[in-house]
């Protein structure tokens, strides 16, 4: 007989949730719902231009923070998924602009060509702005069973997690400084709160308001989301530099090239993996009075110091 | 004593009603709305690019449609104020984007220097994307009296008007035209309905909404709309070719010199002119039952055949 009580409460929970059949069932149901959140109509290109970005794959992490969030919450999953599809449209969108010559001129993404490569430089800002106001129309018309009070709260946040307040402002800091040698934590923190954090913050958030959880709960979540964000961004800044280009589907070292600011050109690899490791900490404290129910946000967490990729 | 009723009584209405006090009076309300709108914050260059187009003057049209059908409908200006703001912001990042080297490459707007041209091709990229975002955002949060589930509905407008099925999808298929010889009425009206028409209907139509209006009178509406926006751009399609470059603050002949398909280049300026008048009077029928209260709506029908600039 095995003795599973020598283990922490913790790590027996842990033992139990099998993170990766979690994350591939829901990656599925969202890879559905996506497929069917765009019909392609005239003008055809323009469509095709937003489903090339938007059906690229990817961990579809927005999405499934949502969903689970809103579950945790006492929610469905149908509930959530029209914001679950809407976050993932305006990720895509701010990858789609983000890649763009007159921004960070990438010229892959995820193993594939960016959208501008494919389609020109036009139609890819116009394939952004087709995805950030579909995300808007989405959520309007789709989400079911939800009061629309709730919905209004839900679109106030994500308005906000994409303009100046968030992704946009982010992004200018963030090219205000590359380049510079000068970058302290807190600048670095700012843009990442904004270019990063906020969306997935709006992720989880997003879901707990479709249920129509407490303020108390709300809060609890959102600590959980903005640790989780910022440690994923260190963990993004990490792998720039330890991982091969195969493993992240695009060029590995690109930071180090463009002399970007980085965690770890600020607080050296160590202790940049430390902070990762502290935040994370922090946040699946945030989730321990919700008991197993927590799991998938719990594994999420953990997975997201520990990835590869 | 004058006898009045030798006129129509279309002709007494419009005689009494003053539409240049109108519009002026408006237009300040809309000025005023529009610059408390957007408070500056960090990082400022963005909030700096965002307020230089929103508030870079024009006429203010769509706003104004708003508060007027609002108010036809029995709401008040300040239930659509933040509407019609939000319209005036999805204007503006329209204006931004198409104005940008990758698509119509122009120097000037209304008289002043493009927003690329001062603030550079990614800031003014990302300034669109935060006035469009920013848009839903102000819709959801600063509405007030207006019961939610009204608002939902002209979010879901709003988005559908944006999108590759309105405003996004008129582009696309107008970069797609240039240069083209042989454009029919036909793919030119799907550009202007799309790209002008779209907009302004849902200017008018959010009013009515906003207002809790019948759907019968948001038919009218609706089509009073549509006809405006057609021969709205009818007669800018004529002005390029007969305005001089002061009145127009942009280049005149513009669309000549691009091969641009045009009603004038496909109809003739005589048979674009009738048409406009045509769609006009046909506006103004569908706002008969309304009486004196249709005025301002009357007028800027009215308006739009006559302006020379």
């Amino acid at each position: 007989m095995i003795r599973t009580d020598e283990k922490s409460p913790k790590q027996k929970q842990n033992i139990k949730f099998d993170l990766n059949s979690y994350l591939k069932e829901h990656q599925e149901l969202v890879e559905v719902a996506l497929d069917k959140s765009i019909i392609p109509a005239k003008p055809e290109k323009i469509y095709e231009a937003m489903r090339y970005s938007l059906l690229a794959g990817g961990k579809r992490l927005r999405p499934i923070l949502c969903l689970a969030s809103c579950k945790l919450m006492g929610g469905t999953l149908s509930m959530a998924m029209p914001t679950a599809c809407a976050l993932e449209m305006i990720h895509t969108m701010s990858l789609i602009h983000d890649d763009l010559p007159a921004m960070d001129n990438d010229d892959y993404r995820r193993g594939k060509l960016t959208n501008h490569k494919v389609y020109g430089d036009d139609i890819a800002i116009l394939a952004g702005d087709g995805l950030l106001a579909y995300a808007f129309e989405y959520v309007a018309t789709e989400t079911k069973d939800v009061p629309t009070d709730r919905l209004i709260k839900v679109i106030a946040k994500l308005g906000r997690t994409v303009g100046p307040a968030g992704l946009v402002g982010g992004q200018v800091l963030d090219l205000e400084s590359e380049g510079r040698t000068d970058i302290t934590a807190e600048v670095l923190s700012f843009i990442h709160t904004h270019k990063t954090g906020a969306l997935l913050e709006t992720s989880v958030v997003s879901g707990a308001i479709l249920a129509g959880a407490s303020e108390d709960d709300i809060a609890k979540l959102s600590k959980y989301a903005q640790n989780i964000g910022l440690a994923f961004q260190i963990v993004d800044d990490i792998l720039d530099i330890t991982a091969t280009d195969e493993q992240l589907g695009k060029t590995a070292g690109k930071d180090l090239v463009a002399q970007k600011a980085t965690y770890p050109s600020i607080w050296g690899l160590e202790k940049s993996q430390e902070q990762a490791q502290n935040l994370i900490n922090d946040a699946m404290a945030q989730l321990e009075s919700y008991g197993k129910n927590a799991d998938p946000l719990i594994a999420i967490a953990e997975f997201i110091v520990t990835r590869n990729h």
